[in-house]
C-alpha cells in the first residue's frame, strides 16, 4: 500500500522566543549546528520510506511560504493550509481527505514537525514495522517512546497485551505528578506519547465518521473540492467551522483497535531552550555556544550568538540568546517563563517582537 | 590663593567594558540614570570652588574632542592633550607647567575624572580645608578616605599626629591582602588611597625638581611653549621622553611635609560592573535596569540595557551590558575577568570591539 506522511507544522513554538517568532516558529528554524531546519530534517528522515511527493505538509496558511522555501522538493499542491489554527483532530481530518481523493487508500504517517530523532535507522525500521500494523483491520498506531525518566510534561500510554511487534493500548493519560510518573515508570506498562502516528486513511476516516461526524462531513466536503475552483472558499467555510479538538482527545481516547509500538530511537521533543545542549555537542565545561562568543569561566551555558560578540563570564547553568531586536537572558530553571514575558509583550501591543 | 583644578582624564576603563571602549572611555560614558556622564559630574561638583575656566583637564589627545563636546564650559585652550599614555607624574608636571606660565602661583587640585561623590556638600568642604593646608610651606596634602570594609583593591596611607584639620602621613603602602587590610583597619590609622591631592603649583614643582628632575625640565619646557607656534613640536617631543611614573611612587613616597585629609564623603571609585547597583537605585529583587527590559523572577541582576528589548528570566547575582556590537554576560563573581576578554579580542587583532 502507498506510504504517506503528514507532517504537522502549524504549532507556534512559543518555548523557542525569541529565535521564534509568530513569523518564524521553531519547526522552520535551526536548533543544531548544521544549520537544517526542524522541518528539514524532519522530511530528510523520512526519505528512505516516503518520496518528498507523497510528503503532505499541513501549516498554517502564513507560513506557506516558509515551507515553499525550506522543502522545495515537496510539490507545492502539498502544502496543505489551515486557514485557521483548530488542534490536532481537524488538522488530520483535513489531510486523510485530501489524500483519500488523490489516492484511493493509502497508508498516513501523522508526525509532528518539530522533533528531533537521534538514530533515524531505527526509527524508520519503527515505522515499518507500525505501518505493517496498520494495514491490518481498521487498527490505530501510535508510536510511544520508550520512558528514560519520570517526565511530567508528557502524556503517557498504558499498554496491556503484546500482538505482533505492537501491544494493545489500555488508555492514554495526561500528564502525570512525579509520583504517578515514578510508579508509570516502574510498573513497565507506560511509554510517553509522541504524538506520532500511523493508520490507513480508510481507518481513521471511519474512526471520524464513528466519533466526530461534524469533522469527518466537513474534511469530506473539503476533499472533494480540493483542485477545483472552489477550493479555497470550501476549505475557509468548513475549516473554520471545525471544532478545536486533539486527535488524542477526539479518538485515541475513545476508539477500540489501538495499538502502540515502543520507539528506543533518540526521541527529543526539544520542548524548550533546555533542550539545545542535549542535542548538540558541548565543550568540557558542558558550555554549546553558536556564533560569535568568547567565555571566560563558564560553564553549562547555552549561548545563541546572533550577529554580535556574545562575551560571557563566569556564568552557570544560563541560556542567552541573542537576536536583533531582542536578546534572551534565562536561568536552566526558568525556561517555561518565557511564555510570561511574550504574555507581557502581548499585553503591551508589541506584536512585533512576538 | 587661585584655586585651579586639574582633571585626569586619560584612563582606558577597561572594567567597563564593553560600553567604555578606546575611542570612549569610562571617564565619557554616564553610568548613572541621569544621563550626565562621569567627567561632567566631576567638573560640576566642583563649581562651588573652581570656576570652569580655572578647570583643566589632561586627557590623550584622541579624547579632546570628547571633552569639547562633553564639557562645553571648559575652555578649549585648558584641555592638555598628553601625544601618549605616560601615567600620573608627567601628566600632574604637565599641568603645573602650564597652569605656573597662567599664574604665578595657584593651588592645584589634583582629580580622577571617574569617581563617584555622594555627598558633594562634604567634599567641597574638605577640598577647602586641604587647600588651607596647602597654601602653607611646601605641604603636599592628599584626600585619604575613611574605610567603611577591609579593600584589597585600593593603595593605604598610614598617618600620624594630627596638625590642624590634617595628618602628618607616615607612609603609603601598596594593595594590601585581606589579613593585613583587616589589621589597618583595626588600628584605626590607615586610610584608602583616592587619588586626589591639593598643593600649590611651586610646592609640587618643588618636588619635582628635587625627586624628578628629568620631568620637571621637561614640564618646563612645554610650559614655555604653550601659546605659541612650537607648542605640538615640544609637547610631542617633551612628553614623549618622560618616564612612565605614578605621583605616588615618584613624590608622595619620597617628600617631606605630607598631610592628608580624611574624607568621609560617599566616595566610590566605580571600580567595576559592580558599582552599578551601588550607585544607582535597585527595585525590591535588588535589580538595577536601564533601557527596555522585562525581568520575570531575577533578582539582584544589573541591565545596562542598548537598543534592544533585554528579557532577563530567573536571573541571579548577574551583570547584562548590551551594546550594538558587543553583548556581555558576567558572573558578579567575575567582573576583573572583563579584562581576559579585552586582551583574547586584541590578540585576535579584533580591535574594533576594544
Amino acid at each position: 500500500m502507498k506510504i504517506t506522511a503528514v507532517i504537522m507544522a502549524g504549532g507556534r513554538g512559543e518555548r523557542f522566543w525569541p529565535k521564534s517568532r509568530n513569523n518564524c516558529p521553531k519547526q522552520f528554524l535551526s536548533l543544531t549546528s548544521d544549520g537544517e531546519t526542524m522541518i528539514q530534517k524532519t522530511v530528510k528522515r523520512l526519505s528512505p520510506m516516503v518520496a518528498p511527493e507523497d510528503v503532505f505538509i499541513v501549516t498554517n496558511a502564513a507560513y506557506t511560504d516558509l515551507v515553499k522555501d525550506q522543502l522545495p522538493d515537496v510539490p507545492a499542491e502539498n502544502i496543505l493550509a489551515e486557514p485557521c489554527a483548530r488542534n490536532t483532530a481537524p488538522c488530520i481530518a483535513f489531510a486523510a481527505a485530501v489524500i483519500g481523493r488523490k489516492y484511493d487508500d493509502a497508508i498516513m504517517l501523522v508526525l509532528p514537525s518539530d522533533h528531533l530523532i537521534g538514530y533515524e535507522d531505527i526509527y524508520v525500521s519503527t515505522l515499518k514495522k507500525a505501518v505493517k500494523v496498520a494495514e491490518q483491520g481498521k487498527n490505530l498506531v501510535t508510536i510511544g517512546i520508550t520512558p528514560t525518566y519520570p517526565e511530567t510534561g508528557y502524556g503517557y500510554i498504558n499498554f496491556g497485551k503484546e500482538e505482533g511487534s505492537a501491544y494493545e493500548v489500555e488508555r492514554f493519560v495526561e500528564k502525570p505528578d512525579l509520583a504517578t510518573a515514578k510508579k508509570y515508570l516502574a510498573s513497565g506498562k507506560y511509554l510517553w506519547n509522541s504524538g506520532m502516528f500511523v493508520w490507513k486513511i480508510s481507518s481513521v476516516m471511519a474512526n471520524l465518521k464513528e466519533f466526530m461526524p461534524d469533522i469527518y462531513e466537513g474534511a469530506l466536503r473539503i476533499g472533494e473540492s480540493f483542485g477545483t475552483q472552489s477550493y479555497t472558499e470550501t476549505l475557509v467555510k468548513e475549516f473554520s467551522a471545525f471544532t478545536s479538538e486533539s486527535i488524542d482527545f477526539g479518538i485515541m481516547e475513545k476508539a477500540d483497535d489501538i495499538y502502540t509500538l515502543p520507539g528506543s530511537f533518540g526521541w527529543d521533543d526539544v520542548g524548550s531552550w533546555l533542550a539545545v545542549e542535549r542535542i548538540n555537542e558541548t565543550d568540557d565545561d558542558k558550555n554549546y555556544v553558536d556564533g560569535d562568543v568568547i567565555t571566560v569561566d563558564s560553564k553549562r551555558t547555552t549561548i545563541c550568538g546572533g550577529k554580535r560578540l556574545v562575551a560571557a563570564i563566569g556564568t552557570r547553568d544560563i541560556i542567552i540568546v541573542d537576536t536583533d531586536d531582542v536578546l534572551l537572558v534565562c536561568s536552566k530553571n526558568n525556561t517555561q517563563d518565557v511564555k510570561k514575558v511574550i504574555a507581557q509583550l502581548k499585553e503591551q501591543g508589541r506584536n512585533e517582537l512576538v
